[in-house]
């Protein structure tokens, strides 16, 4: 393979042809193949069946006495509280297990936060345009909360060791209009990328010129690693304390692509204020989450190793389609250079870079074949891409052979994008 | 018996003596009774234990073949729907099924049209100071959603075929501040009242001054008939249809008096345009709701006649124990002249009226000889009951030898509290 841009005229014509042909051939065989969001797969669901059955007539009750089939309880069940602190490296304290969504428990915490502030400062909602900072290419569905509360995003680049410190401390000690920042600070969506030891301490250090202001720490792939080295991440929490600044971050998790992707536990963890605030803001909403999940998710995992035993399956499963991936672009893309990719140790995604202009095309392409792609733009603030190249690849729904399929007509999508871009005409499709 | 305030001053000061005596022997025994909320007892729990083993891993499909073990679906899967419709007599188009609690959709919708406004206006929370009318006495936890969103209540008087319906039509056509009702409409709570038709009819004919008014229908009673001969109330949705006003009406219900407390389906039923807002503002908090809960719903229901036969078996554990507090309170202050209480034909409560300034007196005193009841002036907005008599009693919890020694005990407080006030002397406890 030489570059394209190395080729002569008729050379990229001849090529372009070929394709053309090829992906006629894809168009036609009308398929349907899914890749749009990081969705678990069915082989990976049915690692946790045994959820569906365990508990019994005879067992609905916690450790101490409390029956999960009735009310009572704002904050979770102290069982699944454990491990979770376990997990997350924090104590039970500093813990709420609430529904089956995160994402909500986020949304809930912003929307608290605009109409009644944090303990920290007047309702975020009465101090003019507030502003979050959005580290990109990122997750979609935090800037639709960001959206969702007419919120200022600030899009901040992101590095191999994490987003832009030098950027991030400079704007939050000078702008009391900032807020907040949304991370994924290990296998971060759809980059891949770990936060490192050094960017973590600096979040923990900020000296925010906003008291209120509030990190969004997404953990979402805590314990996702693909490999059986480990990635750890330091923890945010006690740095925080630690810094002085113990109220200035959320952390976020849950079971969603651990056992069942939204019938799962979800989890908030912070200071033991932050944790006293929410839970009064919690209980104006409702009289408390569904325990008897959470008693399920405690019989069928038992414990934190528990569930980093099950947590090895999922790889097994994954390690091959990230592989496949990272093996299909290299062979087909490898030395064109008309793009760059990521090489994730764990997580849901593989982000995607092509030709500047080309991501676009790239993605309505893929839909004429039958491969339905995250929309390009996606995972920028209001899915505009100043740059229109990032694609989020989530390679971890499909069979194997079907992403097999998907990603040949992914990269020839790719190519016949790249050489309309570089000849200036395009294929009609 | 002679009521009280026809007895001599002698005769009262014997009673009175007799009573301490008793009641320190009750605060003696130092039981722990608990009458604080409607919560269904460990044998209305049991009849669903079906639910904790109604799936299996070769079941958790809809018929559509959506896997619920896997994200989406924002609104509930159609099985579900269909169950609520049938028995809230609307099409399942009219229906979103939505986690765990009416109330968290009460909050929610609440919590939307205050910083989005509802799809006839403005947010409500850019339009000044809204308020709420609060028929009273009502339910505690709908003034604590007026309260979090510091929305100014109003408290309307209710009678036995519903809220003042001259009252309300008059404020609500004068003051377009006024944004939203609450309403409980079968076996209302506390006082387990049934708004009539003529009622029903009224509400689904106002004329508001705000366009963005807004009905909150919590119908969370509406097949919790204690009686084979079962109560019927009007169909408010497509009457406010009819009346030219079909977007002014949320109604909810849940199944958390039916299944499992806190572990049960939740619905909003409104107008299709309703729906649609809706389910945008739940769609930016969240992927959506847990789908294995509702399939368990659908297995273990089977249809809506399945739901209606498990309610039977509801109202034959819950008959008696509503028979032993209206017989108790017939036989020990029937004639006494210092109570009114209703005699609901189904729901959770019953509303006691003890002399002007008892309630909080006969609480404390209960609380002394270990019954513990809802807070005195719960009932009211604000906490604040202006004469200081109503009390709600929830008789479901408790076993019914439980059920009659705390109301022994209750009975025993009220005669003491209203001796004190005809007397002007307290009982040092």
């Amino acid at each position: 393979m030489i570059p394209y841009a190395k080729m002569t005229a008729d050379e990229l014509s001849a090529i372009k042809n070929d394709l053309k042909q090829t992906f006629s051939i894809y168009a036609e065989k009308g398929k349907k193949l899914i890749m749009t969001r990081g969705i678990p797969s069915e082989d990976q669901l049915a690692l946790c069946d045994g959820l569906l059955t365990c508990l019994s007539n005879e067992d609905y009750k916690t450790a101490n006495g409390n029956d999960c089939r009735n009310y009572g309880g704002i904050d979770g069940i102290p069982e699944m509280k454990i491990i979770f602190a376990d997990l997350l490296d924090v104590t039970p304290e500093e813990v709420i297990v609430f529904g089956n969504s995160s994402l909500a428990l986020m949304f809930d915490i912003v929307s608290a936060n605009m109409s009644h502030g944090t303990i920290d400062g007047k309702p975020w909602g009465t101090q003019g345009k507030i502003k979050f900072l959005c580290p990109s290419p990122g997750y979609d569905r935090h800037f639709t909360i960001c959206n969702y509360f007419d919120i200022e995003m600030i899009t901040v680049p992101i590095y191999p060791t994490g987003p832009d410190m030098d950027k991030i401390e400079n704007m939050i000690s000078n702008d009391p209009m900032i807020k907040g920042i949304w991370c994924v600070p290990k296998f971060s969506n759809p980059t891949g990328i770990v936060y490192s030891d050094e960017t973590i301490k600096r979040f923990a250090n900020l000296k925010p010129a906003a008291s209120d202001f509030r990190i969004f720490w997404d953990n979402a792939y805590f314990i996702h690693d693909l490999n059986k080295t480990k990635t750890n991440i330091s923890d945010i929490i006690h740095l925080c304390e630690t810094s002085g600044n113990p109220n200035m971050v959320y952390v976020f998790s849950s079971f969603s692509k651990i056992s069942f992707a939204g019938a799962s536990v979800a989890c908030v963890a912070a200071s033991v204020s932050n944790c006293n605030y929410i839970r009064q803001h919690l209980s104006a909403r409702t009289i408390g989450p569904d325990k008897l999940n959470q008693l399920r998710h405690v019989r069928f995992f038992e414990n934190a190793d528990g569930v980093l035993a099950l947590m090895e399956k999922h790889a097994e499963i994954l390690r091959p389609k990230f592989k496949l991936v990272s093996d299909t672009f290299r062979d087909e893309l490898g030395e064109l250079e008309i793009a760059q990719w990521t090489t994730p140790q764990g997580g849901y995604f593989i982000s995607f870079d092509s030709l500047n202009g080309c991501a676009k095309r790239i993605v309505e392409l893929c839909a004429k074949a039958g491969v339905a792609l995250t929309p390009a733009g996606a995972t920028f603030p209001n899915g505009k891409d100043p740059l229109d190249c990032n694609i989020r690849i989530a390679p971890t729904y499909p069979p194997l052979t079907e992403l097999k399929e998907a990603l040949e007509i992914f990269c020839t999508a790719v190519k016949l994008a790249s050489l309309e871009k570089l000849s200036g005409e395009t294929f009609p499709v």
